[in-house]
Parts: C-alpha cells; sequence; structure tokens
C-alpha cells in the first residue's frame, strides 16, 4: 500500500482533521497526516492502526509519502497558519499538485493564496465544511471552489465521504476561486441568524412565559416534528433533557450566557453591507453575541436599569403555536437573507452560483440542514435565477401567512421586555417589502437640506435639488 | 497681501471646499484656492472678489502662492482621489509643511497616509467636518486628528471657522494619527440612526396612524421644542412645510423612496463588528438603505406578498406621545451605542479620546448637533471613563422610563405592518442590557454539541465539554 504513496495528505489533525481523515480511510482512501503536535500523529496512528492511515513525524516524511501527482489537505485555523503552512510546503511540490484548503478561511485570503500558487502551478481549491466533528466523521457537506480541473481530481473522494441525501452525496463544484469558501461563510452567517432565532424562542417561552425545561424539551421535539425538522432544532431539543453530571439539575442551567465565535458570522454581515444586500437577522445574531460576551459591562448595566416586567397572562399553548410560527418565518426569512447575498455576490464576483445545487447539498451534513431546504430547492429548481426567495409565490405565501404570528411574538416580547432582535429583524425585513412605501423620502430629503446631495422625484427621472429654507 | 503668501490652501472646491474657504475668509484668513475643474476655480474667484481669496490655475501655482511653512487641505472624494492628490502635491512640499485631509477619508487610510508623509517629514492631520454646505460656510463642527505640534498649528484657523456653543468653538484636539477620522466616522453612524429612527416615526405616524403631513410638521415642530430639540428634528419639522414648487402639492410626497449613500454607515457598523461593540441602529439604518435602494427588487416583492394592513383604532393624541418617547428613548440609545464604540475603540487604537470633549464639540455645527447632548456631556464631565452611557443613572433612569412607550410604539408597529427596524432594535438592546439572564446560554451548547467548543459554567471556571447524545 505504501510503496504507491498516499492518496491525500492532511496537515492538521485537530477535531476536524482527525475525523476527516478516519472517514476518507472508512472508505477505502488512503491517507496520511502530519500535525506539528506530534501527540496529534500519534493519536492519528492508534486509531489507525489496521487501516491505511499513516502519520508523519515531519513535513519531508508527510510530503515524501504522498502518490504523485500529489494532493494535500489543509485543517488549521484560518488566517496566518494557513499562509504559514502553504510557505512550508510550496516549495516541496511539484506544479500540477493539489492544496485543498478546507478551513473556513476568509474568501479574499482564499482569492489571494489561488493566484499565488496558481503562479507556481500548484492548484488550490477552496473548500467549505460544515458538519463539525460528528459531520467530519461520518458525512459533512462539502463546499469546494477553484477550478474545474482541480475538483475534478478530487470529486471520487470527496464523493465517497460527504453525507448522502436520497443517495446524492451533499458535495457539489461550486464555482471558481473562492466560490467554496464564500457560500460556506455564508452558510455559518444563516447558521447564526438561526441560532439566535431559537435562543430568542427560549428566552420568550422559558424568562417569559415560563415554561420550564421539560416543557421547552417537549416543545422543541415536537417543533421539531413538523415543517420546521431542522439539525438545529434537534439539538436543541436534546440540550433541554441533557442532565448536569457535575451536581444534578439541567445542564442547561448551568451554562454561562456567553457564547464564542469564530468570526465568519460577522464576516458574513460585512459582505453583505459591503455588497449592499440586507441581512438584518444575521447582523443581530452577531450583534447578540458581542453583546452577550460583554458580561462585565452586562452586571453593571443590569444595576442600573431596573426593568418592571410584566408577566404573561394569555393562554400558554396560543403562545407556543405562535412562537412556533414566529420562528418558522424568522427561519425562513433568515435562509431568504443568506440565499440573496449568494445571489448578489455571485453576479458580484463571477461565481455563477447553481443556488438550487447549494440548497441541494446543505440538506445533509451540514449544521443548516432542514426540511426547510427541500422548499429552497423547489423555488430555485423553478427558478434558478430568483434573486430573492419572496418573488417566488409558494414562499412568499408561507410567510405572509405566518406573518401574524411574527407580529404578535414581537409585540409579546416588547411587552415582556424580553429581548428578541433577531425575530424583530425578521418582521422589519418581511413589512419592508411588503410596503408599497418606505420612509426613505425623508432620509433622501434630509440628505438633499443638510448636504446638496439631491433626491429623486416619483413622477420624473433625474436629480433634484431645493434651496431648504434656513436659519 | 500676495508678497507674504496664502495662509492656506484649499484643493477641492466642490460644495464643502468652496464653502469653508469663504468662511475662513470671513474670518480674516487669506486663502486660495485649487480644483482641476477650472469652472469650479472662476467661481470661486467670483466669490472672493474683495476678500483674500484667490484661484490657482494650476498646482504649481497654487504651491508657490503659499506661505512658507506651507498648509494645504484637501477636499476631495474619499479613496483614490486623495492618495492621487496626495501623490501630485508631496514632491512639491517641503518638510515642515502640513496636508490635512478634511473630507470623510476612512480611517485606516489615513493612519496609511500619516505614516507615508511622515516618512517625509510632511505633517498630517485627519480632520472630520460636519454641518454640510451650510456648517462648513458658516461654523461646522471640526474633529482633528494627528500630532498635538500640527494641530497647534492650526488651531487658531480652526477655532475661529467653527460652530461656536457658549461662545466655545466645536473642535478640539482628539488624539493621534486617525482619531478625528475615527470619530467623524461614528459620528456618521449616529446619523445615519437617528435619522433612520425619525423615518420610522414618520411612516409609524403617517402610513400606519394617518397623520397627514401639516399634522407631521406640527408634530415634528412641537417634538422640537423639548428635551428631543436636535438640528435633524428641526430640518425635519421644515421638510414637512416644504411645497413642491414644480407640481404644487408637497414636495415630500414627490420624493422617490430611495437614498444614496456615502459608505460612513457602513463603515461604523462594519469597525463596531470588529471591535466587537453593538451597534444595532446605526447597523439597521444601514440595512434600510439598502434595502429602499434596490427598488426594483421591492416592486417585484410587493406584488406578491399581500399584506393585510390592520386598521389604527386608538387615541391618535396618545399615540403621538407614545411615538415621541420612543423616538426620544432609540434617539438616546443611537448616541449611547456610538459613544460605545468611541470608547472601545479608543482603548483598542490607543486615541485616548476625551468623550466629554466630543460630546461639547458636537454641541454645534454638526447634522448631530442636539439638546441631549448637553446631558450626554454631563455624564462623561461626571464620570470620564464611562465605557456605556447606561451605567450612568439620569440616563439610565430617563430610558427606562420612556421603556414602556418604546414598547407599545414596537407593539404597534408589528401590528399595523409598519416596518421599525430601529426602535426595535433600540428596545431589543435595551431589554438586553436590563435582562439578568440572556439565552446565550443555548448557543453555547450548541456550538459544543455540533463542534466541541466548549461551553463555560455559571458555578465554577474553566472550560467544559459534554459528550451529547447522538444519532
Amino acid at each position: 500500500m505504501e510503496h504507491e504513496g498516499y492518496e491525500l495528505g492532511m496537515i492538521g489533525l485537530g477535531t476536524m482533521g482527525r475525523n476527516l481523515l478516519l472517514n476518507m480511510a472508512d472508505h477505502g482512501h488512503s491517507v496520511v497526516g502530519y500535525d506539528r503536535d506530534t501527540d496529534k500523529v500519534k493519536a492519528l496512528r492508534q486509531e489507525g492502526k489496521g487501516r491505511a492511515i499513516a502519520g508523519a513525524q515531519d513535513l519531508a516524511e508527510f510530503i515524501a509519502k504522498l502518490r504523485k501527482p500529489r494532493a494535500v489537505m489543509l485543517l488549521v485555523p484560518a488566517g496566518a497558519p494557513v499562509d504559514a503552512v502553504i510557505r512550508e510546503i510550496a516549495p516541496r511540490l511539484d506544479a500540477g499538485d493539489l492544496i485543498m484548503d478546507a478551513g473556513n478561511s476568509f474568501y479574499v485570503d482564499t482569492d489571494r493564496r489561488h493566484a499565488d500558487l496558481g503562479a507556481k502551478g500548484i492548484a488550490f481549491l477552496g473548500v467549505g465544511i460544515s458538519g463539525g466533528e460528528f459531520g467530519a466523521r461520518h458525512g459533512p457537506s462539502i463546499m469546494p471552489g477553484g477550478s474545474p480541473e482541480a475538483y475534478a481530481r478530487v470529486r471520487p473522494l470527496l464523493e465517497s465521504v460527504a453525507a448522502r441525501v436520497n443517495n446524492a452525496p451533499c458535495v457539489t463544484y461550486l464555482g471558481p476561486g473562492s466560490a467554496g469558501h464564500f457560500v460556506k461563510m455564508v452558510h455559518n452567517g444563516i447558521e447564526y441568524g438561526v441560532m439566535q432565532i431559537i435562543a430568542e424562542s427560549y428566552d420568550l417561552l422559558g424568562r417569559g412565559v415560563g415554561l420550564r425545561n421539560d416543557a421547552l424539551h417537549a416543545t422543541y421535539t415536537r417543533w421539531n416534528q413538523g415543517a420546521l425538522e431542522s439539525y438545529l432544532m434537534k439539538i436543541t431539543s436534546r440540550i433541554f433533557a441533557q442532565r448536569d453530571a457535575r451536581g444534578g439539575g439541567d445542564l442547561i442551567d448551568q451554562i454561562r450566557d456567553v457564547a464564542g465565535q469564530k468570526g465568519t458570522g460577522m464576516w458574513t454581515s460585512q459582505q453583505a453591507m459591503q455588497l449592499g444586500v440586507p441581512v438584518p437577522c444575521i447582523d443581530m445574531a452577531v450583534v447578540q453575541r458581542n453583546l452577550a460576551g460583554a458580561k462585565t459591562l452586562r452586571d453593571q448595566a443590569l444595576d442600573r436599569l431596573k426593568v418592571r416586567r410584566a408577566t404573561f397572562e394569555g393562554d400558554r399553548d396560543d403562545c407556543v403555536t405562535q412562537v412556533r410560527n414566529a420562528v418558522y418565518a424568522a427561519t425562513i426569512l433568515t435562509y431568504t437573507q443568506g440565499m440573496a447575498l449568494l445571489f448578489e455576490a455571485s453576479e458580484a464576483m463571477g461565481y455563477q452560483l447553481k443556488l438550487e445545487a447549494i440548497s441541494a447539498i446543505w440538506r445533509g451534513g451540514c449544521i443548516i440542514r432542514a426540511r426547510l431546504l427541500e422548499d429552497i430547492r423547489d423555488a430555485y429548481r423553478t427558478r434558478p435565477h430568483l434573486p430573492n426567495l419572496l418573488l417566488y409565490q409558494p414562499i412568499a405565501d408561507t410567510v405572509m401567512n405566518l406573518r401574524t404570528d411574527l407580529a404578535e411574538a414581537v409585540a409579546l416580547a416588547a411587552r415582556l421586555a424580553i429581548p428578541a432582535p433577531a425575530l424583530m429583524a425578521a418582521l422589519a425585513y418581511l413589512d419592508s417589502y411588503a410596503s408599497e412605501r418606505l420612509p426613505t423620502n425623508l432620509i433622501q430629503a434630509q440628505r438633499d437640506f443638510f448636504g446638496s446631495h439631491t433626491y429623486e422625484r416619483v413622477d420624473t427621472s433625474g436629480s433634484f435639488h431645493t434651496d431648504w429654507p434656513r436659519g
């Protein structure tokens, strides 16, 4: 086996790298792994006993073990570490070899690396991978971008390890250059948004309405059995049933209300703004992580702000149904915003994204897999060049039928002083598109007043300016 | 007069440049202007007859006319044009000369230019200017940053042309490097937020509740006579009284509901996210401008989304009072977010900003001047190192007393299907800080479930991981 050389080499044997390697070996691929941390190499060798998995002590051994033309995958932290590894291995590679960056790299860096390596004749694929540890091990969703020829080389490998839905692998060639990493970035943005929406429902039903953990568990379990079925809904229901091994009681109550982030949600927000695409649910999800994270400031503010919290007085079951519908509507709107961003980015960056294919490969393996993606796929199958899912009547109808409950949930959150920024942003987004007029005429009038920026008129074309009365 | 050389040279004779130059001449300074557009130079000469204002035909004449050590101000569009001008004039300048970029430059570019010119011995000030055309002409708010020595050279000039409040000029040295342009950027972010909030009140009271333009004019006039007094409130009241010269009727109704933007609001959002500071009202203001601007998409979506609009049934006067209080609360919260961003940026960038001084110079000349800034100034005078205005009891009390009306306005907007993203973001921001617990524990549990990202506990320190049940 070792005489031919290994089919793929993995640099980076953390959670994702190690698990993906084991997945590849399970599917009959011969793989070799390397990490600066020799303990991780040892651990790989242990787990890989009896299979075509090798560990390399150093980069020279690693490169020497690879079958030519070589294929190397990187799963190291995004940013400087990726550049450092590329700097180390590129001189040891030959023209025609391939590097795949499978980490959460920022797509602009991917474009740069693609060009730099291309100048050396080395192929480069920017590959987004979603599914966490379990997905990496048993079947992730894979989002590759780069040259079609480079993809063709590794297509059988990637298809063999990807998740499968209706026997179709959750991987497809997405487009040139950084298309894969851009799509992965937006995937993560949607993930932030949906997680925030679910969290707001927990706050509203829990702290606001008074449902306890067992009732929340039952609620999320029930929600996961219908149109809201999704991986995130499933794990949420599991979380509320988890006992605390350390102290008894429910684990969720022992977890501190701060959350980390790796930055991909922020990138999605920033890039969307750059492209002029509104993604307010994603924006508010990032904002809330930042707000929650500054715990000291929160504690100090809490001392100053004594809120008179109203008590919920209504039918609890009706309320839960209302909140369910609100969550469903806001979730659809979050995917809508993400897909609209992909549409615009595809035009701006020349990715030529197939939104139907993206919806399809997100149905399995990845964190945002959900029954809803079948409906989204239908929309793009019917209308491949749809700029926004709200322009597809079945989705527009679904959302508008849920609108009243979303509005009521927003009103309830306001009355109970439960912060619901993502639910509120979803409602405002929908109501903006459903409005024949927005008050932006006033903003343009103000801009002309103080800055002579001019305005357009409704009755004729051109730019106009008024000499507003001053003093 | 010409024998000594001119005190300052202005490159860029658009609205801001020309008006600022005339302002300077009014205050006894000798100034020379240059623009590639010779018509603008001619216009300047016309307006400047009889005063110490000259126009230059080309850069050589321009530079030759300047008194040494030379002081040059740029008021050209941000970005490449600034670099182009600097590239042209730097070779003609000597060490010890000074360039002031008074445009809306991105602060990262200012740092770069500061370093590049510093290497040549040329001093550089990044100067934010607010007040629009009228402010430039009669007294803007000026936000300079760079070396204290460079500022000392032009301090008398800038103080003479700045707006004055209680006889104090609305200009002060803000800090090193790009401090001035960063502060100007945040000023613009707050401006976006407040404009969006006022626009939402127009939509809610107009389209939602049924107030017509004359009633809106009366309402904004009344609101401008109390704690809500501000430049933006004043011009809003004027706008609703403006007749349409072209066709009769009210001008506001003839203005198209799309608004342009120069990017500074977006920068504020993006930089705040980068620094981890929540500024949701500013974020939503930028989002709405982007959403409103894509008019074709809006028209197409409108066809698909048939909203059943509820009618307002309540006491109109009570409602107007409620909305007034909502606007006031949301406005305070928008300034709060902007000032919190300045606090964090000061720490991160080493600006050593004096938030009391910034509040003071914003009281006159600039677009966001408002009575509220006196209260904000008091807060920072009492507590100079306040990370967030909500930690200052008088402001916390004011906002909490308005909270119910903000919540009711949000609920009303939701019921009437009037999009109110900034009012909603303000409420969520406030309620987040007023919450003893946020649902971020669920988010961290989910992150640990799918990515083994670990969580913190409430009862003990450290990072923890759970082996969640799968399958």
